[in-house]
């Protein structure tokens, strides 16, 4: 088997077979074949795309290239969650000890944040001692005894995946949807859940930029799902503006705990007990209605917000931070965009948001950056939402004049106003199952 | 700059700017843009394309990426020819003594083989002692005493399209007219001639399979010529059967001494007379025609046949060895491809042919293959040819039985017969200028 007529064929718009997929991806870990005849097969793979048979088997392929996590000392069923990624998307936090309460094992991994997108392991540092770098042993016993654990990605997971994104980014290569697939799915499955819950964002401030493309790759991912004979299904969610109110890092997690406490805002809490439903459901065979009553249940009663708690602890933080999150990094500035008149938001563009979260610190522009927990932005106001003249709109946190005005001016570009009411798009666009 | 946005402008579908171009060409030569991100863009550019002032920019980039050859100290209109290969192709051993015969400085520089296809300076080199390995001064020296003088290619002519092509060849990138008509022109144009004629090549045994693409090569290669101030024209050839009656090397060799003999094949006779018609009306400002008589004139006085002698003397070689083709390399053994039954021949497969030579020794499978000179193939009936039962089809020419009866295995799959008979394909198809 050669590389070159592997590219030709796909070139061509032939089908890859799962030989000729596994030839090139164990070939390139393996450092046999070079990155030049791979980025130029991408190419024609962006041009002539992949049949649900091939994306299948290059996830398959990726997923083997290096080692499966194994979970089966874990009791229980495991779900995990995975989302597409967005702007003050803090739901891993509130979700995960929801269905933890609800006597459902979490075993998740999960990533840093980069560029205009936060990551739930930066998010949980803004607990003092908090660490992600644990063992396999470690994880599956916290799993065992809390019921929740998560950890960062391991190297071993995946490395065909680590390899062809880095190539796919510095090669155009990224947009395609079977290879967007693949790269998640491949992961997740790594990971080794029994089943897995997708969150596909769709909107201004999401990977995915309309409905069309969200429902593509989520019918994409979970078609690779069942076809590995893991449980999946997706649901399709607005990342038109941020997920709730907050963005950045300490700021997210407050509001996180907020919302376990009952006090936090509605689109968050919707998406929690949405995602959260079909997570229960796969578990514990019940109706995802039957689902939702149990975690509405664990919001009442506090269980989810003690297991939060109990997982900080097993993890080396202070349990005491959850229920005082004021001991949380806290920003020594704020500064106010506030209303010219009286006025409607229109639109608020989650990727300004992100950037200007980022020109206060509170993310990083290269994977080396060190990022600031105690700086972030409050959105005082949403689409739709009225403001009269003066009040304020959003609220920067910040420890640097100069930061804290970049961020500002980024923060006036997010935002579009109306003088008449605005409607709201629907915070739940669909589900593929 | 950023390369990435280089590739991702042309994966949708742009044109790339001048500076765009020379960018990413001079970036890949220093070494600065890897091999990867080149791959990328060429597959790009294969499903995208380039329009003429982008294949232009090309050109001229890759021609800047070395030197050109400074032939300003050669007095007179210097005219270079270039085909695009073919089987049986000896045109430069007979072109080009007809042409300096005419007054007209030939400067040439030349390939060895590789495949199927045959290069000149490899059947030159059936002359025992001449060699191609000359320094430009001598080169350009010998063209103003001798008339004419023909080198190897020098490593500093076009480096980036060395680097290029060695690339599209293993990233299944080759097929797309702009890059092949650029990679081309930029070692044509490097080689520093004031006029270029082109001898594309089509059919079966060629590079371009049918006359549509070989005349949308020859338009993009002539407006990439006269883009650059050169006077540049094509002659569109037929490259359905092997040119001539004979395959290898010093077999060439001894058919193009029979032909400027004046007792050659017709085809190859006229396919010189054409190209040489239109060499000689660039550098001496007289009609085709008129050029045509003149280099009928120099065939009929032996002045063609002294020039190669006087070329190959200069060179290192015998000058006797012209006059006596009888000491070039010679096989030891001869086998016969006989006729079973009386026919006619209606097609011959001209790569199955160039690669029965190579199974008999006669090319290179390699860059590092050495060849052997001596062995080839004289196809006594071409198409359109009635063959008598029992009459001698083709002769194979070798020095090994078992390389004998693999290229006689080889030759029969070239040939198809018919009971009635065939009409031959027009030798020259059209021209372009």
């Amino acid at each position: 088997m050669l590389m070159v007529d592997i590219i030709r064929k796909k070139r061509d718009g032939g089908s890859l077979t799962k030989e000729e997929i596994e030839f090139f991806i164990n070939g390139y870990v393996k450092g046999e074949i070079p990155d030049y005849q791979v980025s130029a097969l991408m190419m024609a793979i962006f041009f002539k795309g992949m049949n649900d048979e091939e994306t299948g088997n290059l996830t398959l392929a990726m997923l083997h290239s290096g080692e499966k996590l194994d979970l089966s000392s874990i009791k229980g069923f495991k779900v995990d969650k995975h989302s597409t990624g967005g702007v003050g998307d803090k739901t891993s936090l509130v979700l995960t000890p929801m269905v933890a309460a609800c006597n459902v094992p979490v075993a998740k991994m999960s990533g840093r944040g980069l560029g205009h997108t936060g990551g739930t392991i930066d998010k949980l540092e803004s607990f003092k001692g908090f660490s992600t770098a644990i063992s396999n042993e470690q994880f599956i016993n916290n799993v065992n005894t809390v019921g929740i654990s998560i950890m960062g990605q391991t190297k071993d997971l995946a490395p065909a995946d680590k390899l062809l994104y880095a190539l796919r980014d510095v090669t155009a290569t990224v947009d395609n949807m079977s290879l967007i697939a693949s790269s998640i799915m491949s992961k997740k499955l790594a990971a080794g859940a029994d089943g897995i819950v997708l969150d596909v964002k769709s909107g201004s401030g999401a990977f995915m930029k309309n409905d069309r493309d969200a429902f593509e790759l989520a019918e994409k991912m979970v078609a690779i799902g069942k076809h590995s004979g893991v449980k999946t299904m997706a649901v399709i969610s607005d990342m038109d503006q941020p997920l709730g109110r907050a963005v950045g890092n300490a700021i997210e997690v407050r509001e996180a705990i907020d919302t376990l406490y009952g006090r936090g805002p509605e689109d968050l809490k919707e998406l929690c007990l949405t995602l959260g439903s079909y997570m229960v459901s796969f578990a514990k065979n019940v109706t995802p209605d039957e689902a939702r009553s149990m975690l509405h249940e664990v919001l009442e009663n506090k269980k989810a917000l003690d297991k939060l708690a109990d997982f900080i602890e097993a993890q080396g933080g202070d349990r005491n931070d959850v229920y005082n999150p004021d001991n949380l990094p806290k920003a020594s500035k704020t500064i106010e965009f506030k209303a010219d008149r009286d006025w409607y938001v229109s639109s608020i563009m989650s990727e300004d948001i992100g950037t200007a979260s980022l020109l206060l610190g509170g993310g990083r522009r290269s994977k080396e950056d060190v990022i600031d927990l105690s700086v972030g932005i409050y959105l005082n106001k949403k689409v739709g939402e009225k403001c009269s003249k003066g009040e304020c709109i959003a609220t920067l946190y910040g420890n640097d004049d100069g930061k804290l005005s970049e961020g500002l001016e980024r923060l006036r570009k997010a935002y579009d106003f109306s003088d008449t009411p605005v409607e709201t798009s629907k915070l739940i666009k669909g589900i593929v199952d």
